[in-house]
């Protein structure tokens, strides 16, 4: 979507009259209020809404949604803006519905390790509230994003090759359908066979079917032993054979996270942490403290027969946060490798056996490219991040960017992954999708699209385009 | 569905000649093999097809599907015919397509812990077939169910606590929709955010949707060392109450299988096992030598406090083997306490810290009701089964059964629970789902089926009915 203006569609003067009828001061026309809401931290282009709702209640949400409903006005759903690909912008114009405001934890169930949220409570604003349970919420895409957000875009981070994604921890949810009405997804049972999945089929929608009031997260207990550890590899291959082996063998890491040299180097840049400017991975250990005692030294073994240098190891909780927060600000820290620049961060996800493959054939395209792009992934689930340093000014090199994106993403289908491992498709990736899926599965989602939102109102010009 | 014929729809005679000139010899309408087609292992009426497909191919499955909808006329996909409540009947007639036959193993990944197989192969079968490979595939009903009809019914078992359910382990399918076109879902990736989930969607939809042709399933690498122990409870709410302390912990177990007073009577009475006749929990240990260790003392500590006796081991894979072999037949097992009975089973899901009290309430409304019916539970998943010993002469004590069930999945939604843990909803819980997820959440699942499916051909009558 390279319009430089909304393509608006439906009634929006008397949509907006309905709505500040409806919502008073809790709507906002306001230039900068609009602009902020349009804009998420990707290279995408930001069209703006025509109007923001601060919602409060499932019932603001669902009277905003038949008022533009009612006049065939794009609604999208907002949390805090730090997704990805576009998934925010506003092509065809429309109400922004902020969801931020919608930020109570609404229950804790300690004994059943599941929580139900408003969707716009943070992660970490969860994980601070549940401090005192001895209970935590794992999923975390570096990002504080809400918790509404990450459950319309699948997310998932560094946790995932434990914990899984958003996909295996959501419950359950409320959700506001097209036409205004509320529905329930799932229920706290940990498992059922009761009717079509309708929750894994909002998890991942991009706000397309319906915008998340209420989500049932699941939580684990804190583990009794937490350590972390980085270790430096000659090459990226005992790096990535490394984490293969560690996954073959069962060992149930919470984290393992790559940083090529580049990204090592901007990483060095921005917190000082001094480490060699080779493949590095960074692990987290959860467990018992022999469980723990026994997966490092497994661990180290199987790194040391692949080339693994030393380790530094952090045990104490402030070494530990000092190195995810490190690893966490790893974009901003790329941006120092060039003053100035903007960021382009793309991601796919490989089956883990290819992995090495895929990250060097990009690290190769990028080098004949001439363009600086340091490479993070979550190996072990065979996910890994580009974010390419761009000039601003230059048109060349986002076109540039912009092939060596596509070249990735179709190596990654060749091998048998997904075009986006977490970030979802939003604007960026619509036309992988359809590479990826095929037209008769993409059929199928504009079908059940179709369906549940037949005026096309959700959300429009994300995911894939209506036929 | 209680009625004594289907109810046909379509022009059938049209579709029989056409199929017979398609499939040949592979085209059946014997009573022997209709009737044998329309009967799975549950108490429901047996609706027989009007003919029965056996598949070989994709190909074999998207030609029949073709036929029958070009001719209106319904089609029900048909794996082993372990189902439990009446997937497979033809209340509206139709063909029955046998996937039985598609049994090869497509594809091992071993690298990236993942198998492709077509429908047909059996839980049993593969890992028969992986047994070299070191890997195995865990989800486990208890049944040697097809994979295809896992995948249909969103099947778990006895290791889902640990390994998840067909929801978590299955990657990608292949699927043949209403209009007889094939589609993909999903990749080897092992997550992705590109799009609408439709790989959820299609597990668990009870071949309303589709009929699937090829399944793509986690693996996992067999653990060093496998414990299994059985212990007794002087009460309910004691097992009940180390397995949720279990849960709470993260102690890992593969398996952890609640049997009330009656089950084990009926255990012993069919397995010798000599089993004191006190709620029993039968655990799995999965882990390193050390970590095996660690979580069976840690369990026997917590068992002790909550007045656990003593311990029975088995460690050799005989014993092992024996034990879950003892649990496997429980249903078997259970007929032995009332000879010339038939079994009506169903089962439940609440959250755990409901579990104790809805077992027990669901215990003290089978003695009030004068039936016989052992209860066995996943207990931690709070998914737990009862199996209701009926005189098949006594019409007066199927309903008291059907009152009890009824009362069971009352509670199980009263709790936030679900209906059905792993069962499914086939023909006998389409009542309860309707409670479940309320009339707007079903009114979602009725679109989407009818987006898919607008002629109704797909296994119609089971999981709702069309609004």
């Amino acid at each position: 979507m390279n319009a430089a203006a909304p393509v608006r569609r439906g009634d929006l003067p008397a949509a907006l009259t309905a709505l500040a009828n409806r919502f008073g001061d809790s709507l906002s026309t306001a230039k900068a209020v609009r602009d902020q809401h349009g804009k998420d931290v990707s290279w995408h282009e930001a069209l703006a809404p025509d109007a923001v709702v601060f919602a409060r209640s499932p019932a603001d949400v669902q009277d905003a949604v038949r008022i533009c409903a009612g006049h065939g006005v794009p609604v999208i759903p907002y949390g805090v803006g730090t997704s990805l690909e576009g998934h925010i912008s506003a092509p065809f114009g429309g109400v922004t519905i902020d969801l931020s405001g919608m930020d109570r934890i609404l229950r804790v169930g300690a004994e059943d390790l599941d929580v139900t949220v408003e969707p716009g409570v943070t992660r970490e604003a969860l994980n601070e509230y549940l401090r005192d349970t001895g209970l935590f919420f794992p999923i975390d895409p570096g990002a504080n994003a809400s918790l509404g957000g990450m459950t319309a875009t699948r997310a998932s981070g560094t946790n995932a090759v434990r914990y899984g994604t958003m996909a295996q921890n959501v419950l359950a949810l409320e959700v506001v359908l097209a036409d205004g009405s509320l529905i329930h997804t799932g229920t706290r049972a940990r498992k059922s066979s009761a009717g079509y999945d309708l929750t894994h089929l909002f998890v991942g929608s991009e706000g397309t079917l319906g915008i998340v009031t209420a989500v049932t997260l699941r939580l684990y207990g804190i583990p009794e032993e937490i350590a972390a550890a980085v270790c430096t590899f000659d090459t990226l291959e005992g790096a990535v054979r490394t984490t293969i082996e560690t996954i073959q063998l069962g060992l149930p890491l919470a984290r393992i996270e790559l940083l090529d040299e580049v990204a090592v180097r901007g990483v060095n840049l921005h917190s000082g942490l001094g480490l060699p400017e080779k493949p590095t991975l960074c692990m987290e250990f959860h467990g018992s403290k022999a469980g723990v005692a026994e997966q490092t030294q497994t661990f180290a073994d199987l790194a040391h027969a692949n080339g693994g240098g030393d380790f530094a190891w952090a045990t104490r909780v402030e070494e530990r946060n000092a190195l995810w927060r490190a690893r966490h600000q790893a974009l901003f820290a790329a941006k120092g490798l060039r003053p100035g620049c903007e960021a382009f961060i793309t991601d796919v996800c490989v089956p883990i056996s290819r992995m090495a493959e895929a990250i060097l054939a990009t690290q190769a395209d990028i080098a004949a490219s001439g363009l600086t792009a340091p490479i993070l992934g979550h190996v072990g689930d065979g996910n890994f991040h580009v974010i390419f340093l761009l000039d601003p000014e230059d048109a060349g090199e986002l076109a540039r960017v912009k092939e060596v994106n596509g070249r990735m993403v179709d190596r990654a289908l060749d091998m048998g992954g997904t075009s986006t491992g977490e970030h979802g498709v939003g604007l960026g990736k619509k036309d992988y999708v359809l590479r990826e899926h095929g037209a008769g599965a993409v059929g199928v989602m504009a079908a059940v699209k179709a369906a549940l939102d037949p005026g096309n109102i959700m959300n429009p010009g994300k995911v894939f385009d209506r036929p």
